[in-house]
């Protein structure tokens, strides 16, 4: 243990749990860490304070499940990096987005008063909650219809999932909740305003999700035409300074620093999102080094020196990634959770009962079954969108589809086809930035499904790029302990801090020409369908989906 | 107990196990029954007698399995019955088809023949072995360029299933097994062939099965021009006198007898398939009247008083049912399995866990759960084809879709949709029937699945069609002693036994107009996505199939 030497936080702010690390500023050595889970978790059922169901689609969290991190797992991670807490002189965050909340003018959860702790449309709505896709489709269609400059740098589409769609959202179904907030926070400034006492918006995403570009959110004409009375949305709402990547947002306060055990008055880094504050913790910072942050959803975020438009893309921000760099960003909303899903709701309990004989994982179980079988053996193509499609489709109203089952198909035959189905979903996108002149030369993996060796051969096969694997085992969280140092001005940027602190290794999976002939015709099946369903020559998807909600809302037509 | 009156004694071959019924000849009375589970079932992974596994799409089973449900399942029934043997007069049976066994001149299956243990094709293939679809592609392809005058009589395309495709898949791939066999049987005839010691080939299988019509076979030179050397099939492996249904095969032999308990010499009727069997015993023989078996598969039978060309039918056979009327035959390759597939592999422990609380099995917890949903809740729509498509498109290298899975979905969701799924396909081939001049009125439903009180009103739903249910749990085999009554002359003709012994409740189901039009809607997605996966528009599972198969065989292309 080197004692006595400058020490930062990260803590990373996950769909299910929160994450602290405690990192050496020199060389980003990780010391010590400790996780808490969400009391709450997701909810997206049953709203707890009334006991009511929620609609399909919906997906909420509770703040204080937030606060609960900084209390447990910051002095946990001290604790377990046996260090003295007095040697830390920054904190940075990092956050799920685009996760809002509504708050009074102190940044108090409209959840949190007693008034509204009974209104869904209160508490905060998880980066995955889907519902204003309508409100998401009349925004993008106005947009086109006015030739809105800010449209194309979202890839022409404007997502459900992102701030404006929810806002309006709330706007139209919630309207108490709406005259009630004064401002529609970002988790991941919210967090910051916790430890900071002061509301500070970070540009990554006012560009990304808040649709700021070129210093501007969209005017106040388009808002009104949109929904009358929605104009005064961004003045009434929307109000905050803004912070830089990597710039301090101002000093722990008090109330941080009793819950944290940290010193009051420490550096605290404008608040980021955990798929873009990795790019530094893998040193991606060159253009066409593609970070893929994969977890429950995955995160394509990649640096670029020129602003090119990108169907379909999440978006491009200036400074978006790393001040001074054009940064580019996509994702795909659903990954680790649809093969989550699948364990938990299409696994037989002979399985079960074979894992745990075995002592492994359901999912080590699939994986080693799946990896016997050769490309194709399975006879099955599937589409990923069991959680909607976020990037080239941006349709969060698509879902998913297996083709091929027979009376032989066993689970891991169908657990393989969804692996291959969100390698196909990258390559889809990675074909997309290229054909739009954003060559992709190397993909470089991090989050928690890195370490499935199966899934990561298979995505280097149906890419056909080498796949460089992040070194750190908690990249986000690194990466926002590597922006507290900028902020506490322990290296003079991000790039500086990034070479020193982060870490990667270099083509760790590298393609086999066999298979990535044998997935050049499988992905050919998958873009068929890809476009048969998502491109409007079969909207079954969509009919389905209405068909479910009206149903749901016992709206029978 | 009413003795001492004539009894006769049905046997029904099932796809799983034989179930004998002691049935009173005077007014179709079941006095006693039993069933008995083929040892091997269906052996389509494994060969036993050499540990090596069959490619995709194989299906054998044993003869000797059904000797067994002679041996065992007769007296039983007998006991059962709690009567005098001696007052059998006679015995019918009827099988699954087209099921195929290739013998020596006296009937031996090669498969018990030491030299011939260990290769598959000496064995019996089940009706649902599907690996003669290239064969049965090319019979279809050369009877439509030299137009064929039996080939509208399928509907215009010949199924992998039945009896050439099955006989020609022998004689290129086993040629060893094809020159020894010197009958190639059905098993409806073969299982007669044991009771009777002589060789009877049953009108109905023949016309269905074996593409006997108008009196004739395939003639050699078609025969010759499909395969070089199989121009003499049909004279050197097909010779056999033809019975009409009802007909008397024999009488009972000794060995028979002394399996079965019964007195030698009592009448045999002519063999005959499960389903066809079925109409009289459901008192189905008027135009219009379609029966519907529903078990592992089902099939759909109606008579007509004319001839009609019906795109994608099973087929169409003068006395294919009752002599004197053209018989029309359909069917769905899977909905029982497909069922049943789902519950063994595609439903979590807690599930398990739930119905044995509960007291039930998984399909009652799952029909409980789906039961409670409106009509298009779940967002799903699936296509029944894990089996193949046996009707309308007769394809068996289709396969299984469902589309609008979704991080939601439930494992009682997909149920429901697959039992959804099933019923748009019998609609199919209704609606494909009634367009071709053949109206459909009535759908009497017999097989296991009639006991599931939600998949009845769904049928009702979908189809907009009252359905009758057979009265009795065992109508194949009742069918079958229909058809023992009148080869003892006990009833003048089949008609006639059956307006005696048959039972049919009428309308049991009737359907609900709102669930009708919801049903409506979701049908003409079931009719689009079946065109496009099954009409040539995307012929993905074709070519998933084809590179199923190529891997499993080692040919890597």
């Amino acid at each position: 243990m080197s004692s006595r030497e400058p020490l930062v936080i990260g803590v990373d702010f996950g769909t299910l749990s929160g994450r602290a690390v405690v990192v050496r500023v020199r060389d980003g050595a990780e010391l010590g860490s400790a996780v808490s889970e969400y009391p709450h978790g997701v909810i997206d059922r049953i709203l707890p304070s009334t006991g009511r169901g929620l609609p399909p689609d919906w997906a909420l969290q509770v703040p204080s499940d937030y606060v609960d991190v900084l209390r447990a797992a910051v002095p946990e991670a001290i604790r377990a990096a046996d260090v003295d807490p007095a040697d830390v002189i920054g904190i940075g965050t990092d956050f799920t987005a685009c996760t809002m909340v509504p708050t009074t003018a102190d940044g108090v959860p409209l959840c949190e008063l007693p008034e509204f702790a009974g209104d869904p449309h209160a508490y905060v709505k998880l980066w995955r909650h889907h519902a204003a896709q309508p409100q998401a489709d009349r925004i993008t269609a106005l947009a086109t219809k006015r030739e809105e400059s800010w449209l194309p740098r979202y890839g022409g589409l404007i997502s459900s999932e992102w701030e404006f769609a929810k806002a309006l959202e709330v706007f139209e179904e919630a309207p108490e909740v709406y005259a009630r907030m004064r401002h529609w926070v970002e988790l991941a400034d919210w967090i910051v305003w916790q430890l900071t006492g002061t509301y500070v918006r970070n540009a990554c995403t006012a560009g990304y999700k808040g649709i700021l570009q070129d210093g501007r959110y969209p005017d106040a004409n388009f808002l009104e035409e949109l929904a009358p009375g929605f104009g005064s949305f961004v003045d009434e709402k929307l109000e905050h300074p803004l912070g830089a990547l990597g710039d301090k947002a101002g000093t722990l306060n008090a109330r941080a620093a009793e819950w944290t055990g940290l010193r009051e008055g420490i550096a605290v880094a404008v608040g980021n999102v955990d798929a873009h504050v990795t790019a530094p913790a893998v040193q991606a910072v060159a253009p066409g080094q593609m970070v893929a942050i994969m977890g429950t959803s995955t995160c394509h975020v990649m640096n670029g020196a020129e602003l090119r438009e990108v169907p379909g893309m999440c978006g491009v921000v200036d400074g978006g990634i790393v001040s001074g760099q054009w940064g580019y960003e996509a994702g795909q909303s659903g990954v680790g959770d649809i093969f989550a899903w699948f364990v938990e709701h299409g696994v037989p309990a002979s399985y079960v009962d074979d894992a745990r004989e075995a002592g492994i994982s359901i999912h080590e179980l699939l994986t080693r079954l799946a990896a016997v079988q050769e490309i194709g053996e399975h006879g099955l193509v599937a589409l990923d969108w069991h959680s909607g499609n976020r990037s080239v489709l941006v349709d969060h109203e698509l879902s998913g589809v297996v083709v091929g089952q027979t009376l032989a198909t066993r689970a891991e035959d169908t657990y393989r086809a969804l692996l291959e189905a969100t390698a196909f979903g990258t390559r889809m996108i990675v074909e997309t930035f290229e054909r739009s002149g954003v060559p992709v030369t190397e993909l470089i993996v991090a989050g928690g499904l890195v370490k499935n060796a199966l899934l990561m051969q298979i995505y280097a096969d149906v890419t056909n790029l080498p796949l460089s694997v992040a070194g750190s085992a908690q990249s986000p969280a690194l990466g926002s302990a590597i922006h507290a140092a900028v902020a506490a001005g322990a290296h003079p940027d991000v790039p500086a801090a990034a070479a020193a602190m982060g870490s990667v290794r270099r083509a760790v999976h590298r393609p086999i020409a066999e298979n990535v002939k044998a997935y050049d015709d499988l992905y050919t099946e998958y873009a068929a369908l890809h476009d048969y369903f998502g491109r409007g020559a079969n909207d079954v998807m969509h009919r389905l989906a209405a068909r479910r909600r009206s149903v749901r809302k016992g709206l029978h037509r």
